[in-house]
This record gives C-alpha cells, sequence and structure tokens, in this order.
C-alpha cells in the first residue's frame, strides 16, 4: 500500500459523483512511452464540459473523474522517438489525446473526427482501457501528436482557454472562409467561445456585431472586446433593421433560442454556423432556401489547425480575456460558469495552487 | 369592343378562382421592346407551383392566372436591341422573367437573388404593374436576358422541365460540389425534383441511393433512372446500415419528415441540400456538429448557370422523363400532381393543343 500510494505521484482534483464537486485526488500516470511527452501542468482553462462531466449530465460520467480539457506547461520528459518537443518546451493540449492514426480524418489531421472515435482528454476510454484524466492535475502524459507547440513569448494563461474555446469557434470560421476583410459577422452568445469568435472576427477584419439577451453586455463587447455593433436580440426593430446584412453568424448560444429570426439577419448566401448544443436547432425551410442560405455545425477542430491557430493568436496577438484562479476556488467557478458570470474564462493557476 | 378582343392574341388556359380549375382564356401580351424576344410556346411543363398558385395556397393569387414557368419555344421576333437570338431559335423561359439588373445578385448572373425581388414568370408583378401570366398559353414577351438557348438537337419538351425541376436541382448540386465522380450521392423523394437530381447524380459520375417512403419505386429508381440502390426509408436497419456512408444529401420531399435518420447517413464534413419545403426543419444540433455537417438551402438557379446546366444535358445527354399531354389535360394533370401520380413530369404540348 504505501508504495503504491509513494506511485501516485500527480495531484488533482477530481469529483467523486454526480454532486461534481471537486476535492484532492491523488493518482498515478502512465509510464512516458517512446512517442510519449510528459508535461508539468501550469495552467487549465475551465470549459463549460467540466461541468457537464463532473455532475455527470450526460450520464456516462466516471468516477473519480478529473476534468480540464485546456491544458498548458512545459516538457519535463520526451520518450525516445519523440522529434516535434524537447524538455523545456512550452507546450499545450486541448480535447483530445488518442486517435487511431490510420483513417482518412487522421490522415488528414483532422482527428477528433477520427473513424473509429477520438480520446477525449478526461473521461475518455484510453486505447490501454483507462481512463482519462484531465487537467485539473499536476503534470499529463500524452502522445506527442495531440500535443501543441505554445509560440515563444505567449503566456501559458492565455494559451489554454484556445485550446478549446478557441479552437471551437476558430476551425468553422476558417472552414467556412470567414477570414475575408471587410465581411460581416455576427456572434451569438457571448462567453468563452463567443468572446473568441469577436476577437478572431477582428482579427480577420471583419465588421462584427454581437448578439445578447442582454444590454449589460454591451459595454464590454464594444469596449473590452472591439466589436462594432451591438444589438439586444429581444429587440424586434434592431433585428429588423439589421435583415439581410450579415455575410456569416457565428452561434456560441447553448440556451435555446428561436433561430429564424437570426438566419433573416443572413445576406443571400450567408453562412450560419451552430457551435452550441441547444436542446433542437428549428427553423422555417424559407430562411434557408429564400438566399440559399447554409447551416452548419462545428465540434473543435483537429490537430494541425489547432497549431495554426495558436501560431495565428501568437501572430496577430489575440489573447482570450481570463479570470485567473487558484485550484482551491474550482467548485465556486464552476458553480458561477452556470451561472454565466465570468469574463470570459477561468483559467486555474496549476503551478502556483496545486501542490 | 371588337377590336379589343382582336388584340387578344394569346390563347392560354387559366385559373378564374381558387377551386383552381384551368379553362381556356384570351388575353394581350406586351409589345415587342427593344431588348424583348417574343417566343411561340411549344411545350410547358407542370410543376407543384402551378397547384399552389391556381388554387391560391399561398393566398397571394392573382385572378385569371395563367400558370406555367417551364417554358420552351420558337423565336418569332426580337427587338431592335436583342443580340443573344435571332428568328427562329430555341428558347427557353424559367421561373422568372425580370429583376432590376443592377445589383450585387443580378451582376453576379444571380437574378433570382435580385436584392429589389426578381419577377416570377405568373403571378408576379412587372416592372410595369402588369401582373405577369406564364406558360399554359400560346405565346410569350421576355426580355432576352431571361431567354435561354435550347442546344441544338435538344428536344423542346425534355427541354421545359430543366428550367424549373432541373435547374432547382442542379444549381445547390453545383454549389456544394456534387460534381466529383466516385462521391455518394442520396437522394430524398422521387418526383419531378428528385428524379432529375439522380440523372445530374450519374452524369456527376456518383453513387446514388434513392430514398423513398415507397417500396414501389424501387423498379424505376433503379432501372429507369439509373440510381445504384433503394433505400425504403422506413426500413430502420437498413437506414442504420447505410451510417455515414454518404457524402451527399438532395432533399426534394415537400412533405414533413423527420431529418435526424437522414442526417446520420452523411460522412464527416457531409452536404444535405434542402430543395423542398416542408413546414418546418427540426433536428438535433449533435446531428450536425458531430462530423461538421452542412445543412444548406437552395432556390431555383441564376441565368448564367440555368444556361449552362442546359447546355450539360445536351452534352451528357440527360433528359427528364416526362408525360406528353395535351392542354385540355392539365387540370387532370394538376390533381394527379397532388397525389404524386406522375412519373416524373408532365409536360403539355402546347403547339399541338392550344388553338
Amino acid at each position: 500500500m504505501s508504495s503504491e500510494s509513494v506511485n501516485q505521484d500527480c495531484l488533482a482534483w477530481a469529483a467523486r459523483d454526480p454532486s461534481g464537486v471537486l476535492s484532492p485526488y491523488k493518482f498515478k500516470r502512465r509510464a512516458v512511452g517512446i512517442d510519449d511527452i510528459s508535461l508539468t501542468i501550469t495552467h487549465c482553462g475551465v470549459c463549460y464540459a467540466d461541468v457537464i462531466w463532473t455532475r455527470n449530465q450526460h450520464g456516462d460520467s466516471k468516477y473519480p473523474l478529473v476534468p480540464g480539457h485546456e491544458i498548458a506547461g512545459i516538457v519535463k520528459e520526451v520518450g525516445s522517438n519523440v522529434h516535434r518537443f524537447k524538455v523545456g518546451d512550452h507546450v499545450g493540449v486541448g480535447t483530445y489525446v488518442n486517435s487511431c492514426r490510420d483513417c482518412e480524418y487522421c490522415n488528414d489531421g483532422l482527428e477528433v473526427h477520427c473513424e473509429k472515435g477520438s480520446v477525449f482528454t478526461f473521461n475518455g476510454i484510453d486505447a490501454d482501457g483507462t481512463i482519462t484524466k484531465g487537467g485539473y492535475s499536476t503534470y499529463f502524459v500524452v502522445h506527442e501528436r495531440y500535443c501543441f507547440k505554445i509560440p515563444d513569448g505567449y503566456p501559458f494563461a492565455s494559451a489554454a482557454p484556445l485550446l478549446c474555446a478557441g479552437i471551437t469557434v476558430y476551425t468553422p470560421m476558417m472552414r467556412h472562409k470567414m477570414n475575408q476583410p471587410g465581411k460581416s459577422l455576427g456572434v451569438i452568445g457571448l462567453g468563452g467561445l463567443g468572446h473568441m469568435a469577436v476577437k478572431f472576427g477582428k482579427a480577420f477584419g471583419l465588421n462584427v456585431t454581437v448578439f445578447s439577451t442582454s444590454i449589460s453586455k454591451k459595454e464590454e463587447a464594444l469596449t473590452l472586446l472591439g466589436a462594432d455593433k451591438f444589438v439586444v436580440s429581444s429587440d424586434q426593430e434592431q433585428m429588423k433593421a439589421g435583415a439581410k446584412s450579415l455575410n456569416f453568424i457565428v452561434d456560441t448560444a447553448s440556451g435555446d433560442h428561436p433561430f429564424d429570426p437570426y438566419m433573416s439577419l443572413l445576406k443571400t448566401g450567408g453562412i450560419y454556423v451552430l457551435v452550441g448544443f441547444p436542446s433542437e436547432v428549428k427553423f422555417n425551410p424559407a430562411s434557408l432556401n429564400l438566399g440559399m442560405k447554409t447551416f452548419s455545425g462545428s465540434l473543435t477542430g483537429g490537430t494541425k489547425e489547432t497549431q495554426e491557430m495558436l501560431d495565428f493568436c501568437a501572430a496577430h496577438k489575440v489573447y482570450p480575456n481570463i479570470e485567473l484562479i487558484p485550484i482551491q476556488y474550482a467548485n465556486e467557478a464552476l458553480e458561477r460558469l452556470v451561472k454565466r458570470d465570468v469574463k470570459f474564462r477561468f483559467v486555474i493557476d496549476i503551478e502556483n495552487s496545486l501542490k
């Protein structure tokens, strides 16, 4: 027992049951394989997925459950076959840590769409049958393929939220060619994902309008995030005035809302991208057919594009807005996330608080 | 009165009220303007739109109403400024006959999406304030821009259905790059539009699966239209077996049906195009987001693409399957269309029956 306890060298915070309450927990990670790297975690972002799975909202949670899939840190060990990273490199890990590496999607750098299913960073079942444990922990072991280089000088704390929130909006924006300066973008919802959509939109040279149910977000949308326009979505006059004015919409709202009023804001050929998970999508076919509009879904991005996104953020000085918190604040942070009381992403200062 | 009666030289069949019953009718068309051509109509296809507006199903019908927007015929007169056509040319007219000719969409050859609204071929209000009257008539006057060249040797009767049914499926298929040999296409519904989607799919070199509620369509789908596979959509085993097998779906069904089961048939990155008008579109966001799928709408095509489509059909020997009928059969044809009892498009033999 005592030797086993010594081996449990990874300190973490874990939920033990569907209450979702997190508390200190120790476990052992796998030995570093030839293709693996081990990293000391410095920061981990807090994503709504952490709420969903710590509280078993999808009914598939496996306890003890260590959440966290926006991981940043420093390489402390590399396997003999690792060639992309060396000890001391600044690296990140996102929402998945394994895939078959052999199907057409893996071969295309779209591992999250792996035909055999990608393995999620926490609560996933890895190839060796173990349950993956996330970034609310002191270190991490991962195949180098699922690890990204954080560009020189880019802060760890800022890099962390890019690895889920950032890539989740960047991928569909690139896929649907939203990086055309001068075009117009609407962003629905101003949480972790929405605020990144605004930042990417501005970095791409777009004219960005933020739609929110709450006028209280106006100031931060315009001043803090640099949006060009703010519309309270319940204001029918404002909504009507914007008819056929947008080339693109990125909808990050996970709450239920009507779709037709937003679709009417799109120009002919306009593209509506959904990244949230409302309970259903429902609209009138005329909202789509008249003006040959496109309604598209997305689910984070592949490894190739994740690295591109990190490099883009460094080159264009795109930084998420974060609230840095100690691990001891994690339970309160999740509670506040449920109440949407965060501007705009909590990031856990692992290196200074998890000891 | 008698001179006016002489001027009413266009013989037609018109509906007089929401019963939709068609009967002979005479009226006068405008004089041929400098940019206009006049054509002797030889054939006119019968579209479901003819049912909708003769019966006032959208509440905006203006009687007497002469339906028909799949028009083929021979140029009999040209205005002084017309340079694309000459007397004797074989020509077609589709679903719209005017637009502003000045906005970005008109300038792009996408006149049907004209910012000021395109003028529909029948029951539309033209620039001069008159109500447009369609192709169930002996001749037609139209600005040359909205007129298409029927390729040499291509039968008039076959050309007619291309001008609505054909272009309505061709446009989204081209827009979404469905002309990639070896890829797979699902076609939902096997009416006028659906059977053209199958034909285009085969001409593009796709592997085509037809989905229908009725096993009775199997033989015609496979043998008559050359589809590769037929699936009864109510057969859950067959539907499950096809999961993630299709690159594209063209949904031509106007009746209500669930969308999730069809969306599950799409591969990652798959594209679902809706051209029908069910009462609503409803699906689970996971059906879209997992596999970053795209759901897109369409509404016929612009003038440039309509001409390309006619040329494509001639070059690749794509011909709609039609039932040729005399104008005197029009009421029965509309009734049969409502019952979906047509293989696959009625075409009225105007030149031999409307005298």
